[in-house]
């Protein structure tokens, strides 16, 4: 286990919407958490036992989740008094981000026959395809077939920013 | 600016490939360094006046990415003597999963009317479409259309983790 500072810059304001969501989410834990309520997951005790997460930490992560509107309270679904945590519209919207990151994982962390978790498609019992982006008119689209269309900063943002030092929320947007 | 005492558990061991991906980016700074390597910026310099990270930290944060293999060193473009930092396959591997925050940000973390940059096919110079997941008969599938299939624990794994305090890595995978 190791400790880091981290010095976290706000990037809330940033016109790149990758930057927004990034500061949005918080940190990884947050997004494990959304990670098990996709996969079910929905009581304070259940996140405990899958993430090993400190009692403290989980608790100021998932009432962060519920501020930021990520996770909402419902009460029990057995009908005892306990609450539960369930995904939002906006938390379920993360589904891609976490089938990303999977993917990823599985193409680039694993050995050769070294198993891991499996995104299954409910109709057939088999694994899902992979994630495509697609152009207007239908065609695949990767990396090199696309470009970042920027926002021109607008001329009360440069000025504010001229005497000061630069921070990571005025930068690329 | 706000400083965070994160305590981080490695997930590097787990099962899970959203865990293990989110364990090997290391930390939001990776994730815009590579974000904006897919935009084209390829020096320290350049990295540094986008992102407005310290320059220690860019110069921890660059390394470690090379020494994951997401960048890799190469010479100038333009002949000078500079380096520059070029994305492996590894790196480039990671587009779906900034797009996914891209979607995520404007679908949510925008007011209306508020702008922000845009994902632009180079070819038809227009915004891209979203990235959608397929079945392998080529239905579109959602998360509650989804279901995760674990690794069965091991059992020497689950006999070492008895006697301990859980962690993170051990959790579910």
């Amino acid at each position: 286990m190791e400790i880091a500072l981290v010095k976290r810059t706000s990037l809330k304001g940033a016109g790149c919407p990758v930057a927004r969501s990034l500061d949005a989410i918080g940190d990884w834990w947050s997004l494990l958490i959304i990670r098990d309520a996709f996969d079910g997951v929905r009581r304070f005790g259940a996140f405990q036992k899958s993430l090993g997460i400190a009692k403290g930490m989980l608790t100021t992560r998932l009432r962060d989740l519920v501020d930021l509107g990520l996770l909402e309270l419902a009460p029990a679904s057995d009908g005892t008094s306990y609450h539960e945590y369930v995904l939002t519209k906006k938390g379920r919207g993360l589904f891609h981000v976490v089938v990303a990151l999977r993917e990823w994982g599985e193409d680039h962390l694993y050995a050769p026959g070294e198993q891991h978790s499996e995104l299954i498609d409910k109709v057939a019992g088999r694994p899902v395809g992979r994630l495509e982006l697609r152009s207007g008119d239908g065609r695949v689209v990767g990396w090199a077939g696309t470009t970042v269309r920027k926002l021109a900063p607008s001329p009360a943002a440069s000025a504010a920013k001229r005497p000061r030092r630069k921070t990571a929320g005025s930068g690329k947007v």
